[in-house]
């Protein structure tokens, strides 16, 4: 007999293959007999609280397949970070409704509102089981060796990267791609997926993990810049100075220009051109190089459609959705984190295990020592890492093959 | 008996299948016994006054399929405009090489060039045949029914566009998705193939065509966000107002800021963020709307790999190259650039024509007033004639389908 219905939701900022891990939740749901309807909850705990459900159990096999190849968040998300009084409305939706399975796909953040959950759920000794699915292109929870979204991501920078590689080498200057990444550079890492041989670029990566010194910086450029005649530089957009003070407010202040700030005090980093520009502009004025470009790869990196979504990373996003369900037939597990633990790496070969949501909850964890190669280089440890998550990338040729 | 050598050529901003054309002209040149050496020049028209030849004739079919793949200019491509004093010494080179065709792979300027080149070479008794082979995302060509390199181009903006009305769905605000295109609104106008039901973005859609007034773009935006809770905006670089200013200009002064001006005055449009900036504050500051994001597309939208390339696209920009070739096998084609004319839109049929340099050089062509619908829209007419060029679309799912 059913213990009693379930619901699903998604949080935080949508990837390129949230919806597998949703869609592995439906069909192991449809072919269990633990849990009654599956209800989809609209913008994560805001619908919730606002009962804003959608039964999902009877979702067709095409809607299924299509919904997966859906970039962003089908039940729509949410930047809500539950306070200990939202997640008791949370908790009285839960029974009202006679939940009594909660998954949640997200972050850090949507980890430890599940952990809240959980913990008033069972003070209260209302029997539930909670889990969290996990979902970051930061791909910056503990525990876990990656995440899903973060393969897609890293797919997409890397194919951007190659691409502007050749742009770059057909108009010989210096461009800087900004990437995502507030905190972990895993992302503006990837882009050296993109070198094929020496003289590819990017040529410099710079990543939040380490130090941003301005004059080192133009000293690397300058350098690169000289031998080869040409630089693609990839930078996160997270990168601070020794003080931890964000570059993009510091060169604002050397070249006498505003910075808008949001309602935190924090600098405005994603889908702005504003670090671009501001990196370009100095390249331009230190170094008096002619053409310098920048680009900042904003959304498109977590909503790219399927055409640059890697396999692994959608497979692995819909299994993950799936083992939760299974874990969930195990009333011994109250509550826990589907984590992915690489057993190897050639063959690339991963299992999952049952962690403590406390151990991936709030915080996140960097790029390890080992991925970095100086303050403007990604190592080989970390290619071999993130190549078997990102997948084969398109086939190239140089001239000097012909040559 | 062959008559001489050839020169291929790639100019101005690169395609991500302006290679396909490339090897198109390779492999029919190996086929062909009126041309002995195809000599590659590095840098377009820089590279023949240099003599920086590759030779390309033993290109091997593997390199071949691989730079047919790989996005940018194989050969490099050069902003130089030559003057006629320039293409003298582009006419010497080819003397001196035993040039009796020149193969040059660019738009209009591009085309322009070839023109010049072919008037000093017949004036000169030099005996030589010259053929221009379309290239553009901007799909600006005169007589031309398209360009290659729009297709893959479009099918960016459009893949990115539909996922980026995903990710506005499920964290709703308004978005700004700037696109490339000065003068002409054909990739702008792709962003409309996104659009799969009435609730999706974009919603509004800005091109140079039309005069961008901010009143109205206001009133526009509030009116979608009023309505539909959410608002995507998919707006060319190239917008102006009444008086031709750029709007990035007419912005900053209203908004108290200041704006970057190449040598030439021009403000800097592509690659930098400041556009969807502007516009974005502007959305914040007057209709109070918190959640408010931009993103600049950029260079990704002519370099992106193959994964987002059309296979049309590919297929004609290939095919225009070997055509380009067949065409000066007739010793009475002087000159002329090979163009693209739809027979019929439904089967999707094209064939070529040979049309004199002159009717494609120097001035360009605008969207068509049929494919506009007022200000800030796309017609039907331009969906059904960017669709067969773009490609097929990855299929996606909404949950109202499953409600």
């Amino acid at each position: 007999m059913a213990k009693g219905n379930a619901v699903i939701g998604q949080s935080g900022g949508p990837t390129s293959v949230i919806n597998q891990s949703l869609v592995g939740v439906i069909q192991a749901v449809q072919k269990s007999n633990h849990i009654d309807e599956l209800l989809g909850a609209r913008h994560g705990v805001r619908g919730i609280i606002n009962e804003d459900f959608v039964p999902l159990r009877q979702a067709t096999a095409d809607w299924i397949e299509r919904a997966a190849q859906t970039p962003a968040a089908a039940l729509g998300s949410t930047r809500d970070k539950p306070d200990a009084a939202y997640c008791e409305k949370i908790v009285a939706s839960f029974k009202k409704n006679n939940v009594r399975f909660f998954f949640y796909i997200g972050g850090n953040d949507s980890a430890d509102t599940a952990r809240i959950v959980q913990e008033l759920a069972a003070g209260a000794k209302y029997d539930m089981q909670v889990f969290h699915i996990p979902k970051t292109i930061d791909n910056d929870l503990r525990v876990h060796d990656h995440t899903p979204g973060f393969g897609s991501a890293a797919r997409f920078v890397a194919a951007a990267v190659m691409g502007d590689n050749f742009d770059n080498a057909s108009l010989p200057g210096v461009k800087v791609d900004v990437i995502m990444g507030r905190n972990a550079g895993f992302l503006t890492a990837a882009a050296v997926l993109a070198r094929r041989n020496s003289e590819d670029g990017p040529h410099l990566i710079y990543v939040p993990e380490t130090v941003f010194d301005v004059d080192q910086f133009l000293g690397d450029v300058d350098r690169v810049h000289k031998k080869a005649g040409r630089c693609l530089i990839a930078v996160s957009e997270g990168i601070h100075d020794q003080s931890g003070a964000p570059i993009a407010a510091v060169l604002a202040e050397k070249l006498g220009r505003q910075v808008e700030k949001d309602s935190h005090g924090n600098v405005q980093l994603a889908g702005s051109g504003i670090l671009g520009d501001f990196l370009g502009d100095l390249i331009k004025d230190k170094l008096k190089i002619k053409r310098v470009r920048s680009d900042t790869f904003g959304y498109l990196q977590r909503s790219f459609p399927s055409l640059a979504v890697s396999q692994t990373d959608a497979d692995e996003a819909r299994m993950v959705g799936k083992v939760a369900v299974e874990y969930s037939r195990d009333e011994s597990k109250r509550e826990g984190s589907i984590a992915m633990i690489r057993k190897s790496n050639s063959p690339y070969k991963i299992e999952t295990i049952f962690t403590s949501i406390k151990n991936v909850a709030r915080e996140t964890k960097h790029l390890d020592a080992q991925f970095l190669d100086g303050t403007s280089n990604i190592s080989n440890a970390f290619i071999e890492y993130a190549k078997p998550l990102v997948g084969p990338l398109p086939k190239t040729a140089s001239l000097d093959e012909v040559r």
